[in-house]
């Protein structure tokens, strides 16, 4: 069929772009660098936002929307951040067009702004500028406010949903009365974004902290997860940062205490984005196209009739009529493809394609038979059940395939996963095997530069699990009392 | 009170004010004619987002998302279009800042874009380049497609909600094989926006087209739906157009149809706005705060303590639970408030203030009693009930005060609502009494001009649901069929 996918082992980052686009995810559009999110990849995307959603109105935030627009002198107040984001950011300098005598159409030069405003790449400083009037006291403590947004990001080179110029995500922006309660709020929701990760997208992750290097411009600890890609590769997942007090000084926040004390406010910020789209799409994926886990697919269930006359079609329709309403009492979403104008084996490749879960096939016989055909889209089974129950097969078959899609990237990882004790160890597993390798590193910038233009691995995170142990750095000979996780990434 | 607002007969924009500011909903940013939308106002803006998706939903729409920018030279191509916009848009012309030497922190020269990008203030243009690729055939057709957005179109002179350099909205955007089909679902989308505000917002509204001068630029015809707020002026919350094949020509948009001929694509586009948010407080509202329709209410019902001791509060709060916990199985949303912090009196304001539907509050004696006091914001009404059942009566008060806010609007409109023969009548009662005028006009713009020039009131809309009769326009004396809606307008 003319959807074919380019072979996973053949080229991967091929593979990746053809599965976006012939499962009809994204596109790019006729703006660099930004791209068009087709209704069947949003439908994905609102399923998680849905989920993500709950999970942090469970955990007692609360959604609110700041400008998109943030004056170039917020940037200038905090140092680091400004060091961090202005070097890729969308400038707005005018605020009108005109048509000139010959009928072109040009920026109005009358109309130049004071003071440029800056596409926002990340809201922390439009929104602490905002508490700044919003925090007097104690009492006004915590806020704990979510903003689902679009932010810009200047970039270079770009691919479909893993880095892109304009993306959608959520941003986290938390205030507190202490440290400790920031650090906590930190916590509890990278724990958020791995439950997610796990749970929802089937996608097992490694919780740690980012190096130095790799911090938030503006935090003084970042937490990330991390997955890998079945090219071995780590792709972070999501990321939550401690910002201590740098933005409550950047923008003069302080509060009354208990004790009647002025004090500077404590800060969290986390977010994921429209990159964990690329994430489920890689970490699942195979040559036929899309794997989707149950819980974040749009359609759950296909069923493909196979018929030769309308009459056929009738009688197979009245019969799965039955069967969508026990799918749709229990919840579980469906569609019955009933066109004319398509062939089941196009309509199979189709639903191979975009993922869906579980198909069903029902032909005449089989309705003389009272059976059905099922086929699993992850393990590509196929197998006849009685028509009579099927729902509750489906049903239990949704955890099912929900978990064996986890158990197998889980079991990915694990052989794809190496400990490395010399630097040569490292260098030839980094080169000739690719993957994840645990190594002891002596915590300094400069050893991580090194390797990293040495062999492209780079410190993915400290891992939070990786246990304590005596060791020395594989590339300077220094102690160390941890390994920590060393990749190729996105 | 701290919070007390000015009264509505005193300064009724002052009034309006107030409340969107007390009441928690938005502020003004720091950002010239941008707002934040406070956590209180998202909340009352995702239950109409929510309610409206399944509406759209429901009519067979998918969500999708397109960039944010858009390339000067696609506003170019129709040429109506960029009239209408080009004069109010933020223009971004660099991608770039960097640090000089002494530390100020400007845009890099050397960034300046080959061809500047306008932040989108409505997404036809970039939505219908992206058709183009998307369609070949009639069996491409229709597409029908919702995004939820932020836009931005600059203006000179905002207020919250009701006009804002950038703001949230929906957009739809349609593409069909047949004129007949897009007019249809023009006309589809006003009936969903007409039910929305009616059965949500509680907010009656007229539908019928907008003249010619008011059409949306690009647009064959402009259906709205007005309503009448508490000062006798209308605001128009909501535009479907009928876009004819202007769009697919300027972007080339053709397709095979089943008889195998070329044609151009036929469209519709829709929207509605946080907007709607102002509408809805300017609709209902009174001197002591926001009036919300239960429907959309984030706390549909708050619970007050009166208590003396802690020991009270415990006796109060074991009761309170029986209660909640049915209220819960009923979903009617509930928030008990035992805060320590503030007394009573500070809460009934607030929550007044809020627009809280229902208001319970229990002291010791209504333990005893087995009674409970309720109060409704809607009527200010007090009454005492038993608490044994008193689920239920909220259940039944939840669709009565939704009922009973929409036909109070209802009165009020038909109130302020006249009927003017002669162009002096007309004057005297624009003048005097305001609301809604329904009078001749004889359909040429330059009539309408005038009208608007000596009266400041305009044609809102010709209603669908003015009668046929004959008359002569009360400025020209030339003949006309119907009558239509006049109003000073937002």
């Amino acid at each position: 069929m003319s959807k074919g996918i380019t072979k996973r082992a053949e080229n991967y980052s091929q593979w990746y772009n053809d599965i976006v686009i012939k499962a009809d995810l994204a596109e790019n559009s006729g703006v660099r660098g930004c791209m068009v999110i087709k209704p069947y990849g949003f439908a994905i995307w609102e399923k998680m936002k849905a989920q993500l959603d709950i999970m942090f109105k469970e955990t007692g935030h609360e959604n609110a929307y700041f400008p998109l627009f943030i004056p170039k002198s917020y940037f200038a107040k905090e140092a680091s951040h400004v060091d961090g984001f202005a070097k890729e950011c969308a400038v707005v300098t005018h605020y009108r067009l005109k048509t000139t005598e010959n009928g072109d159409i040009i920026v109005d030069e009358s109309s130049k702004l004071e003071e440029e405003l800056i596409v926002r790449p990340t809201s922390e400083t439009i929104i602490w500028s905002t508490y700044k009037k919003w925090i007097q006291s104690y009492r006004d403590l915590p806020i704990l406010i979510n903003q689902w947004a679009n932010v810009v990001r200047w970039e270079m080179r770009t691919r479909l949903f893993l880095r892109t110029t304009e993306f959608l995500w959520q941003e986290g922006h938390t205030a507190h009365e202490t440290s400790p309660e920031a650090i906590a709020e930190t916590n509890q929701m990278l724990d958020v974004y791995a439950d997610f990760a796990e749970q929802w997208m089937a996608m097992p992750v490694i919780k740690g902290s980012k190096t130095e290097s790799e911090r938030f411009a503006g935090a003084l600890d970042t937490l990330s997860i991390e997955a890998m890609m079945q090219d071995g590769k780590a792709l972070q997942s999501g990321t939550s940062h401690f910002l201590g007090q740098n933005f409550a000084k950047a923008f003069d926040v302080k509060f009354t205490s208990k004790e009647g004390k002025e004090e500077f406010v404590w800060a969290s910020s986390w977010g994921v984005s429209t990159r964990l789209m690329g994430a489920l799409v890689m970490a699942h994926s195979d040559d036929k196209g899309l794997v989707l886990p149950p819980k974040l697919a749009p359609i759950q269930v296909v069923i493909v009739p196979i018929y030769k006359s309308e009459e056929q079609l009738k009688t197979i329709s009245k019969k799965v009529d039955e069967i969508t309403q026990k799918l749709k009492d229990k919840g579980i979403s469906f569609k019955f493809d009933d066109r004319t104008t398509y062939r089941p084996g196009h309509k199979f490749a189709e639903y191979e394609l975009k993922g869906v879960p579980v198909r069903l096939a029902v032909g005449m016989r089989d309705i003389e038979n009272g059976t059905i055909e099922l086929a699993r889209r992850d393990t590509l089974e196929k197998n006849i059940y009685d028509i009579k129950g099927i729902e509750n097969v489906i049903e239990d078959l949704m955890d099912e395939i929900q978990q064996s899609i986890f158990r197998k990237a889980l079991k990915f990882r694990e052989e794809n996963t190496h400990k490395a004790d010399t630097y040569e160890e490292f260098k030839d597993i980094i080169k000739n095997k690719s993957g994840f390798v645990y190594a002891h590193w002596d915590g300094t910038p400069e050893t991580e530069q090194k390797i990293q233009q040495e062999t492209k691995a780079t410190v993915r995170n400290i891992p939070f699990d990786s246990p304590e142990e005596e060791g020395v750095c594989m590339v300077t000979g220094k102690s160390s009392k941890k390994r920590v996780l060393f990749a190729k990434s996105y």
